[in-house]
């Protein structure tokens, strides 16, 4: 059968746009997270049109074979593995801007636009794509959209999702859904493109998106505070936005994260701290006083030190701090990032409680966060050579998502769910919520043929 | 059967909440749309309790009844109104304001509290919740849910929709179903809150729901321009969305409306305008430049005055100007009111074309709109007694909605689908689309009790 798919799939692609070698396969396999089985695809498929897509997944579904679509594989669920036997649809080619209307404020692109080459492309019309996830220089839209990512400046301007008009989507039969609209408001039957928006490609195969746009932003000016305690850096973060302030970004560092960040590069950070918090408003004349407020609060919370960047050059060294998280992290040990949110009252809790987990578990936590959605990163530091301490990393990370649920908040934030989360995501939504999941599903994909086996098991 | 079913919802709810006196349930029939058919219901049931909603819809169940849920029945598509033996589930006696919480700036609510009551109820607190239907003194938070309702602030703050975090829903079957969450991020599943908001009561009943809150705005700054033709007006508006000016308000009225509203009490609004444009800032110590940058780009579109209001007085005239849109109009005779949404670009097209349908069918049409969300209101003023004017203003109202779909709109910005719209519904999504509007609903309500022949026929 694999002989007959395959002969089908190269006589409808490009030549090129069939990848079916092991050595050129290989790079397709997975995603950035731990732990999340694989499998070897029977093919990687390349297209560069609608068209092209819709004819793979006529022929997937004629022989019923798996398609994951695939972005940049930046995914931090496994959402975009490769399946055993199944083709993996990558959408990288497929990365025009084809629009940016300054009238509607609305650009048009296909999925494996990079999300910093829309966001600069945008920008050079005076205008401005907001989600950022940290990952931006590598993921493309598609996998936003399709993850719903969210990054450091959506405590101010929002998620992927509500940047998100229209879509156009290959089902699993091959047909083309256009769903939403151009315009902002709209309201004919029912919102199909935010039920699309965090399907993880197990609904259809996004191929064109609408985004909304906004004016630009004025320049920012960004302020730190350090901590001798992360209870009152966190306490000071609540209080930041109850005192109805808006940051256009608050991040919190804990220490572990601070040592490690300045371990790989000197960026000036505090030695010491037990707590950063990293603040901007871009609010132009009126962000002077706004992060002076944000550093009263601070100070008012027991900071030990606030001080508001002098010039650019001064707050490029701490957003370039901030970025560096991932990568400073990883070189600690194998990481397994959660990516829970917690109602902000709760956040002590949160972290308290992880430090409570670390211990009982006997890992590492390091724990940054976008701390103004009350969403953080604990992240598991293990020796993956040694099975005992991956098993007790895997306990940690199951308790640090029970202790979220039990403060009242989601196992993901914005990381989603994909394999690594699927027996998590039960738990959360319950039984009723996992039968019209399933429903869902089949209504778009009767075959289950669409990345199965991610987020619904 | 209907003796039964009576009999058992005797039992499962308080005395008083099931109304069966065609004097008593008479009030419940229909909505505020012209030329929707409406039954009469066998009851109607007046719950205080997501307990008492689940009773009765276990019974609905059982016995295979409509069951159509109602807010204050304001809706403009006939959406909420009764069907012939079936039960209405009228939710304004389940009007709690349950939390208000700042730290985390969300409300937690029952569906059948009054917009205006929870808008100054957060007011209170120092916290803002935007949506904002001209309806807000009388629509309800489950109502305004169910669809999606806009308003005048939606141009800068959004819709309904983007201030819904998670609902609490009883199923057709009598279940509760708990979706989305109290964090501003979370991306566990699919986005079964937003399937929800706009669903227009055909999915599940709306027993509670948590909102996101903003700070308090700034007081606003007002200004009005007159036009000698709707296409400069037009084109002003265009322009101040282009320049990347963000009005909290930006708001169109012809001159047949603006004649309606002058004689219908005299709001000193200029005789013989063409064309009114009405715009606000709300950025504090801003406004003051924004509405002047917008005063200039009316005076360079053409406009014959532009007036800062002078004081707070001047300005809530200008907004009292605009709420009495709907009953001035209404004095000129029947109307159907239609709510479509159009790319900013094209809303010249929209008004000219909107004139020439006028012309055509021999109706009167007034056109007041959200201009700056492309949403405008073109409402079709005929007399109820003639049966060819009926059917010629029945005729212009599909002819404005195919104009807007031509010009890469939408048949509804707004007000929703309901009976009104829904042969229309199907030309916007098309075939693939409705199949999967089907499935969903089978979904959630296989027996296809709740609001029937809504929506989808
Ligand atoms: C260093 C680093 C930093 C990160 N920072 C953030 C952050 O700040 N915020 C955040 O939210 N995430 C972050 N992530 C996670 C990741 O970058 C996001 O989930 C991103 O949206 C994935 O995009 P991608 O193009 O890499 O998609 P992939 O990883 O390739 O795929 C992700 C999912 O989307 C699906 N998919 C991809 N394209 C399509 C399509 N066209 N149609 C249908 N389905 C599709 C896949 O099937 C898969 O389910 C980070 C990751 C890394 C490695
Ligand atoms: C003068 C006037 C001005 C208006 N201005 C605007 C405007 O600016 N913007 C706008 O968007 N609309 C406007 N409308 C339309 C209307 O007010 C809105 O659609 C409003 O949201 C309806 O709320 P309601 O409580 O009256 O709901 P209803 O009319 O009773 O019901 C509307 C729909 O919601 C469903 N529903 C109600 N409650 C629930 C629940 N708890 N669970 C599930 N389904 C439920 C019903 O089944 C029905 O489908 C206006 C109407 C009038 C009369």
């Amino acid at each position: 059968m694999a002989d007959g798919v395959l002969a089908e799939l190269a006589a409808a692609l490009p030549a090129g746009s069939v990848l079916t070698e092991p050595a050129g396969t290989a790079a397709y396999r997975r995603d950035e997270a731990s732990f999340c089985p694989s499998g070897a695809p029977l093919a990687v498929l390349r297209p560069t049109t609608t068209e092209q897509v819709q004819r793979a997944m006529r022929i997937a579904t004629a022989h019923r074979v798996p398609v994951v679509p695939q972005g940049a594989r930046t995914g931090l669920s496994g959402a975009a593995n490769a399946v055993d036997g199944g083709l993996v649809l990558a959408l990288t080619r497929m990365d025009g801007i084809l629009e940016i209307d300054p009238a509607d404020q609305v650009a048009v692109v296909e999925p494996g636009v990079v999300n910093a080459v829309l966001s600069r492309a945008v920008a050079a019309k005076g205008l401005y794509y907001p989600p950022d996830p940290s990952s931006w220089e590598m993921s493309t839209i598609g996998g936003n959209i399709a993850t719903n990512a969210g990054g450091l400046c959506c405590v101010k301007y929002g998620v992927t999702g509500d940047f998100v008009r229209g879509l156009e989507v290959v089902t699993a039969s091959g047909e083309v859904l256009r769903t939403g609209r151009r315009t902002a408001k709209g309201v004919a039957g029912y919102d199909l493109t935010r039920l699309l928006v965090g399907s993880e490609g197990t609904l259809g195969v996004i191929t064109r998106a609408t985004l909304a746009l906004r004016p630009a932003p004025e320049a920012a000016l960004t302020v730190a505070a350090v901590f001798g305690s992360p209870a009152d850096a966190l306490g000071a973060a609540s209080r930041i936005m109850t005192a109805g302030l808006r940051p256009s970004l608050l991040e919190f560092l804990d220490s572990v994260t601070v040592r490690a960040i300045q371990d790989y590069r000197d960026m000036g950070l505090p030695e010491g701290a037990q707590a950063l918090l990293l603040a901007q408003s871009d609010r132009g004349p009126r962000a002077a006083e706004d992060v002076t407020a944000i550093g009263r609060i601070c100070a008012e919370a027991g900071a030990l030190d606030v001080a508001e960047a002098s010039d650019a050059a001064e707050a490029s060294m701490l957003m370039e701090a901030r970025r560096l998280v991932n990568a400073a992290i990883e070189r600690l040990g194998a990481t397994l990032i959660d990516d829970v949110a917690v109602p902000r009252a709760r956040l002590v809790d949160l972290v308290e409680g992880i430090g409570a987990i670390a211990a009982e578990h006997r890992v590492r936590v390091s724990c940054p966060g976008h701390v103004g959605d009350g969403n953080m990163h604990p992240t598991v530091i293990f020796d993956r050579g040694d099975p005992a301490a991956v098993e007790r990393a895997e306990r940690a990370f199951g308790a640090i998502m029970q202790l979220g649920l039990s403060l009242g908040g989601t196992i993901t934030g914005e990381h989603g769910v994909g394999v690594l989360k699927r027996d998590w995501l039960a738990k959360e939504i319950g039984p009723l919520g996992t039968r019209l999941h399933r429903d869902i599903k089949a209504a778009f994909d009767p075959l289950g043929i669409l990345n199965p086996g991610k987020v619904l098991a």
